[in-house]
């Protein structure tokens, strides 16, 4: 047994829900998925808490507004990871550990992969240094599964990302520091297969939904493909309509 | 050689200014300290530059405003330790490191320090974490010398911050925590001679001064006792009269 595997025993040991975190690119679809996910293991009788970082608690998000502000374009790369890590030691304390604690199913948007992507692949911060900040941060937390939504490529991402909202000041970081990011996403996948899968985020929310179905089945007793892919429709079918 | 003093050497060669940090609990009148040593430093010739933790950039601020606003209550102690290194990684980055190049005087009221007692014996966070923490936010850059302001007790300098503003979150943590708050500053300034000096922080603003001027005089050529002492009696008559 890894020593990975035998602290992922432990931890679910010590609490009884389950910790999903979506990660990848901008505008692959995390949001979407995530709304997905939630809706069919509501479906399936699972109490389910979907939160998102930088924020997901009342600090965190004020923290998110300093880090995002395109306006402060001067931002030091130590102090963008040190923000990071604090918004999300918040959202471990006050909202992650309690619901695991409680045994709800906990979706993330975004946790320490992506710290990996942009701080260390992205900005080039030393990779060990953001690992040691993630696990201060973490304090024994981590993921049991870890869903990578892959843009078919970092330029079509930030396309569709652009559609969505103005950039804030990580999307503005220009495509190289994104292609960096995406190839971040996918050694991570390569290297721990049980913990993270790969999803390619098709142009179709449905399609891109069944391989999140297949991504995280294994966890949940009772979750339905047919519910997932009737979400997944509805959704479609609002964001035609721009509701 | 220790590696301590081995580090410092390089640092210096590596840049032309002096740091100096100040250090010590609530009310032992660190800032009062600071714009003394700052009018004497300046009327000897040397160019000074006072900044204060958390904050000291604009960002900083921003960051400030977020860990000592006392409507965060529930900020979480590893939140808390997060958003200081992340105002002091800016600060340093930003501020700190360009003035030493540039060979100004650096007066910084709270730097590391502050964190190992507030945060290591405080609130009671791995000592071990927060000088990880600590050397990942510096990046090399350490003060050349500290100075401890004593407040004669953790009551009397809460008595006296109180006088000067409302509370924020830290100040008002409680006098046992600003207890070990203060021990902290005691254990360092022992294990740590050569670096960190405590001065007493008497009623008398003058004889603070006097004690301030004996604990960094080595390091500057042309300080002049009389012109902080002349800086101090000015400063004091300005209390006096409420401007």
């Amino acid at each position: 047994m890894t020593c990975d595997a035998d602290f992922a025993l432990r931890r679910r040991a010590a609490c009884r829900g389950v910790f999903v975190t979506f990660e990848g690119g901008e505008g692959a679809g995390k949001s979407t998925h995530i709304a997905i996910l939630a809706d069919a293991l509501r479906a399936a009788g699972f109490d389910v808490v979907c939160l998102r970082e930088p924020g997901g608690t009342r600090i965190g998000e004020s923290l998110r507004s300093v880090v995002l502000d395109p306006d402060n374009a001067e931002m030091a790369d130590m102090c963008e990871l040190f923000v990071y890590e604090a918004a999300r030691a918040q959202l471990v304390g006050e909202k992650i550990a309690p619901a695991l604690a409680c045994g709800s199913v906990v979706l993330c948007d975004r946790f320490c992969d992506s710290t990996i992507a942009y701080q260390a692949y992205g900005r080039g911060l030393d990779e060990g240094a953001v690992r040691r900040a993630n696990e201060l941060a973490c304090q024994g937390i981590a993921p049991d599964r870890t869903v990578v939504l892959e843009a078919p490529s970092a330029a079509l991402g930030l396309a569709r990302a652009a559609r969505v909202a103005a950039a804030d000041r990580l999307e503005r970081a220009g495509e190289t520091f994104h292609v960096r990011v995406n190839e971040a996403f996918r050694a991570i996948a390569a290297a721990e297969p049980d913990r993270v899968r790969a999803v390619v985020s098709h142009d179709s929310i449905e399609d891109t939904a069944r391989g999140v179905f297949f991504a995280v089945e294994d966890l949940f007793e009772g979750l339905s493909l047919d519910v997932m892919l009737h979400a997944a429709r509805a959704l479609a079918c609002e964001e035609r309509r721009g509701c």
